[in-house]
């Protein structure tokens, strides 16, 4: 029997990001497969819970499932080429252990959920699973987009993405200082855990550094200014949030002054 | 008294891609103020209503204020330096008739809404000109995102817009030519008018295009394949489309195969 699988952009943490399209899709969900990444977990599936019970109706019966996470090996020091194929052999073994998952499941539980932080179509990998899922298992799919990080960025600094007739450059900490050039236009830097920015002081003085963590959240944290004043004050907020919250989930923009 | 300016992402078209916090924000204005665009906005005008009607209960009462967009001239031909003068002009221009407007409301209207389609942060102007108009008069403000139409692009496609570990390039028609190169990541074109990527085939056969219009409305297409071999369909469908509906709203992404 053909599963439907729904994979469900739900923003950044607060249930107003959730679209009413997502709030739709949520109601139809028999089961959310969730990863469980161990400790870091506690917070977000507190999130998680408080989004599935703002927006699905008490009397509808749903179930999580969690699907323990492959273990990765750390990214420091691989090349591109190696750091993609860790990726991919990561995806291969969630695929083995959601396969698995979906095999079991009962008749009566016909749709799947898949709930994405933010927006599907951004640094997440959900969508690659569920294409590999596909060429094993009899599924159909959609995708139902959400808030990202880089949209609440802009929102709570209250500026564009771009400039006028400008391009936006949305990239990763681990390409960042290879990439970087103005002429890419304002730079997004998303899954950078090591503030690679800091780095570019010397060479840029003149950038300008609008940060975000834990945006849309009680906890949402925002510092603006050029680069190589603010990012003391960066570091010290992310070494202190850390501690407070076992992890740290950010993203900035960097732009040329006007 | 300070006014209350709320600049409000509405998605698409579709009144399900409003966020709960853009359906609170739309609850709480007195005044929209929107640009009068001409003949384009018969079916913009039906479909903003049908957003509002959706998301602002029967009783509140609010108005819309049709402000005339000042003409711009044509781009065609502009260097980059004169194209954004002629930005900037427009905006002044816009401004000075927003100031007109915002200086005649009564004190009861205390709240003033921009509804912007997709993400504020997107390739849209209402940001710049409300900074504007706060060094002006006395204001306060804020900005709720919205679902843009590269996300849509990417969930109706059901893909990433990044391969794994990669960058994500967003541009505009303008600047592709110049600007495209492998090494830019997977590339969202927007505010194109002339499907600019038609010059790209014969440097860059190998590109695949993911196109979509009127994204997220009854009348969507979309169209996906390798650039050399779709590019011609998609002209036809953009040239039938014009004829239907007198405009055309479009973006497309290209990347290279995997």
């Amino acid at each position: 029997m053909t599963k439907r699988i729904r994979i469900i952009g739900i923003g950044m943490g607060d249930p107003r990001h959730l679209t009413g399209e997502a709030v739709e899709a949520l109601r139809t969900v028999d089961v959310f497969l969730v990863a469980d990444k161990g400790e870091r977990s506690a917070d977000l599936v507190a999130a998680r819970q408080a989004i599935c019970d703002s927006a699905i109706p008490r009397e509808r019966r749903y179930r999580f499932v969690e699907v323990t996470d492959p273990q990765r090996g750390p990214d420091a020091g691989l090349s591109p080429a190696a750091y993609g194929q860790g990726v991919r052999d990561w995806h291969a073994a969630r695929v083995d252990a959601y396969a698995d998952v979906l095999a079991g499941l009962g008749p009566e539980e016909g749709t799947v959920g898949f709930l994405v932080w933010g927006d599907p179509a951004f640094y997440d990998s959900t969508i690659r699973v569920v294409d590999a899922l596909s060429e094993r298992l009899d599924l159909e799919h959609d995708v139902i987009p959400g808030i990202s990080a880089p949209q609440l960025l802009a929102a709570r600094h209250r500026v564009p993405l771009n400039r006028i007739g400008g391009s936006i450059h949305v990239t990763t900490g681990r390409r960042l200082l290879d990439e970087y050039d103005p002429s890419l236009g304002d730079v997004v830097v998303m899954l950078d855990g090591h503030l690679t920015c800091r780095d570019l002081v010397d060479r840029h003085p003149e950038l300008e550094l609008l940060w975000g963590a834990y945006l849309g959240s009680p906890d949402e944290l925002l510092v603006r200014g050029p680069l190589g004043e603010v990012i003391d004050e960066v570091e010290r907020l992310r070494v202190a949030a850390r501690g407070r919250h076992g992890w740290v989930l950010d993203t900035y923009l960097l732009r040329q002054p006007d």
